[in-house]
């Protein structure tokens, strides 16, 4: 029906006769002409109604902003001054000769250009308008392209995409699981995968050597802004390669990836221990786009008489840190405050800073709440470490590790924002070295990945040691945010009885968690590994969406639920007779 | 840890000393000497142990069926005489210098070459033993290269790769449907979808143009089989292209995939109409390489005195065919009886014959059950309208049109399969043509397809004669398979209160139902259309596997369970609770 998309027409087309389909995205009349730019998924052409022609014309008059149409016509230079250089079809118009009205419109509920003042509830109701907006539509053709760039690099490089099951079992804990009751066997019940991971496993046991699935799967968690119930992963899993080989392999496919789509040179990416990360930047996702970094000063406040410094600095589970953040002195009294608020929201209790009027006129230089509990060969100890320098600001955490961890690298993000340190461009890392085991309030083993996740060590090392163990696993990372994560899996029953061990699983217990993957691990399971990619979130990324629902063609609310369809809705009595459920009768309050 | 995969060695690389990853496949002890066939993705190599090398021998004293090694050694011919023409590597083997035990294996479950004597079942339990059988890796590698092909023609064609939801909205008969509580929305159901027919439609009015997406759909229905719980498909739908664009497009695609991964050469496909595949096959889905056709003989006996065949003669809604089968004569009276048993599956009351053992001997030539209820005229026109000849047989069907369809059609195959009457090849059709509307026992229309399947006419003439309407509809069919399938769909209110009028539809019901759907629709909807093909249909017929199961990885029993997960089960009361749902006290009985 067409001869070109209108965002591809340009001077080279001037004198030819071409066929457009596509929207009316706004019409003018103007000097007795109608001027209606049409809009297709490529872009927008400039059609031009002349009297002249007086059917046609008659026609156009009829036409209202999201009418579908049909418009042949005569391409030609526009008028000298209505030239419009921020459009591909900026330098031509199309007179047109016939026009075809395919399908009226109503009103639309809003206008393209005004989404940004429309709820997004009401985006997403009305999302078959709001996804005609040329950014959305520029998104999804993207996540299109990138999927099958990654598509064909894991195809080029010998991996198989192999389609695991949506209807599975439940995980042993079930929170998370969305389920699904059978029919064919009353009380019994699916679940949607969290992620395929045990499939991907059966699958190097039965020799497929190397697997990809760009893959559904399904958390029925309270959803944060970022998180979506049904998210799509870039799955994959290699036998007989070591990390090195995986890393290599899945570092190229990201690196050709951005080269490819952004023209982006991310170069080698840098690796990193988990320990250094998080000594640095108090984050396993650290963010190097960012020059700022942790110092740890607990050496230096242990004998100090200022309690809120010196508990933490003599307690092993705390950490004394400083941040020392260039330019900061600036920062008003009322940032401040609001980078406490911040902080608290970690758990801090407190924020304590020094500024650097002047690094050479000593205490005097100063401004603070804290020095005067400090004496001032600490203050300069801490200056001399930090090579503080003048209009510098210094923050302090000093708390429980993990709070100072979580709130000081929360705020070095949040400062690097607000005073422009930020660098352009993208800053890829590999985190590796990551601890097998962390433990809980009572001080018991929990894995920090999954318990078929392989040390670096021996069974016996292990055993041994366990809280200096170390992971197999390595964490892509990307402008401080985590893209994917996998791990070398153990394949050895001893070495898997030793984690279980550890993790207080018994024989039986481990039987019925996990007995189909154990006796898959006894049948020749060969050395394997993986990894899985939030694609969601790298699309999010390179296209610098601010939600994971703008890169999504239907999203959910962060209820969980689906504006467009209604979904959830109500089923019949007849039904869930069949899958032999009912409701309760006083329905639990919701959790979210 | 490899430098070849196992099926890749040949002669090439004598001399050359190489690392093997892989399983113990078999290993035989003869003449003092260790012979293991080391099994990979790609194939077997064999490796001898020596005994010169002692370390390495007794380590090879340990190996058993199904072990995983690694092994370095020198390729090297094998000895005159013992070269295995059926393998890449038969001409050589591998000297084994090292060899690494990478993982230990109980005794399997059952040997591979012994799966066929194993029940599915045990079969699906242990899937990470029976995959590893070189005709299931074969057939998963073939799937995903022929996915790899078809996404690459379609994105090459400017088809976006969209996702839609896989919890969406249950169908507004919600039979067949899978539901999945809602925790944050008491009382409420997501459905796991049956395709992404709306939401393919939405996308044409969101202006994406072209969409593709391979796609998981679910229906909860009593298996046949060839069904499984959740299929693939491949979901097409494009904007301002009309059937024969989209027939085109989409048939050069599956020329494409069959050329590059069968060497097949599908050619032009021909065009039937629904009515002529109707009469001349009693099918919608002929299998053209059958040569055996329909002939109606109504009108000859519409006059005799035989009821069986007189009274369908003279019913509108009847038919009466013959179906001449040559070299049929030789069948056994067991054969016919077969056959008589097999047509009654579909409903016919038995089975007419008339063997022709000599043209040229009149009615003492004949040999029948039935033609001593006719005239001699009658037979004689009924063998000069099908050119009878001697050492056919001819089966007559006379009953309501659907079970002489059904009962012949099916006859049709079997007895051609039978006699050995199928073309070798691939015999590719578009069927076209198909009506609007079926009625049903209470003479109610009823969609042949989906309510906004376009009919080929106007609303006026719909509304006129909705038994006489066609649809813009086309399947594709190949060897007698239903490829795929689609319609333009309709883009017209006008248009689609027509055809909810004639299903009796009203608008309120027509909200309920579809409401969002009618609301996109008026909003701005070009005129679009797409297609569906089952893919592991597709898979399935070009990898020849005799069940649906041989080509999916993970597949479900015709209970809907999966063996290997024990999937589904049971859940917990917590979980139940947290999901407002409660088991049945009393089940009801499962319909299947």
């Amino acid at each position: 029906m067409r001869s070109h998309y209108c965002g591809e027409l340009n001077e080279a087309r001037i004198g030819e006769t071409v066929s457009l389909c596509g929207w009316v995205h706004r019409r003018r009349d103007h000097g007795g002409v109608i001027f209606v730019d049409l809009r297709d998924r490529d872009g927008l052409s400039q059609v031009v109604f002349d009297p002249d022609r007086a059917d046609t014309f008659a026609l156009a008059e009829t036409l209202r902003n999201e009418f579908v149409v049909r418009v042949t016509g005569l391409v030609r230079a526009r008028p000298d001054g209505t030239v419009n250089k921020d459009l591909t079809s900026g330098g031509i118009e199309v007179l047109a000769h016939e026009l075809e009205v395919l399908s009226a419109a109503k009103t639309p509920p809003f206008q393209l250009d005004e989404h940004a003042s429309v709820s997004e509830d009401v985006r997403l109701r009305h999302r078959y308008i709001d996804l005609r907006r040329p950014e959305m539509i520029d998104r999804l053709r993207f996540r299109s392209k990138v999927t099958n760039t990654i598509r064909n690099y894991l195809d080029d490089n010998g991996f198989l995409d192999i389609e695991t099951p949506i209807l599975t079992r439940a995980t042993p804990e079930g929170a998370r699981d969305y389920l699904v009751p059978s029919r064919t066997h009353p009380g019994e019940f699916f679940a949607l995968p969290q992620s395929p991971q045990l499939f991907k496993q059966i699958l190097m046991v039965a020799g497929m050597d190397r697997y990809y699935q760009i893959a559904k799967c399904f958390r029925d968690e309270d959803l944060r802004a970022d998180r979506q119930p049904e998210f799509t992963q870039i799955d994959i899993e290699t036998s007989f390669m070591n990390e090195e080989q995986i890393m290599a392999t899945t570092e190229e496919m990201i690196r050709q990836t951005f080269k490819r789509h952004l023209d982006a040179e991310l170069g080698d990416f840098p690796r990193m221990t988990w320990g250094e990360a998080m000594r640095r930047f108090g984050s396993d996702k650290p963010d190097l786009r960012i020059d700022l970094e942790f110092t740890d000063i607990a050496d230096l406040m242990a004998a100090v008489d200022f309690k809120v410094f010196a508990g933490p600095a003599n307690d092993a589970a705390s950490r004394v840190v400083a941040l020392r953040v260039p330019d900061g002195a600036s920062l008003s009294r009322k940032h401040i405050d609001d980078y406490t608020k911040f902080v608290g929201i970690y758990g801090a209790k407190g924020l304590a800073w020094i500024k650097v009027n002047d690094i050479n006129a000593g205490l005097e230089g100063l401004q603070s709440p804290i020095i005067k509990f400090m004496p001032e060969a600490v203050v300069k100890q801490v200056l001399e470490r930090l090579q503080a320098q003048t209009g510098d600001i210094i923050f302090f955490g000093a708390d429980k590790a993990n709070i100072v961890n979580e709130a000081i690298g929360a705020l070095r993000l949040k400062v690097a924002a607000d005073l422009g340190k930020v660098r352009e461009g993208w800053a890829p890392l590999w985190v590796v070295d990551f601890p097998m085991f962390e433990r809980d309030k009572e001080g018991n083993l929990n894995s920090l990945h999954h318990p078929f996740t392989a040390p670096s060590c021996t069974p016996e090392e292990l055993r041994a040691n366990p809280d200096q163990a170390l992971s197999r696993a390595y964490d892509m990372v990307l402008n401080g945010t985590e893209l994917g994560g996998g791990s070398i899996r153990i394949n050895q029953p001893q070495m898997q009885s030793a984690v279980f061990d550890l993790l207080g699983i018994g024989e039986e217990e481990a039987q019925e968690k996990f007995g189909f993957l154990l006796t898959a691990l006894a049948s020749g399971c060969p050395p394997h590994g993986g990894l899985a990619f939030g694609l969601d979130r790298l699309i999010m990324l390179m296209t610098g969406a601010t939600s994971i629902r703008e890169v999504i063609a239907f999203p959910k609310t962060q209820s969980a639920a689906c504006p467009l369809t209604d979904a959830p809705g109500p089923v019949s009595a007849k039904q869930l007779r069949e899958l032999n459920i009912r409701l309760r009768e006083q329905p639990a309050a919701p959790s979210a």
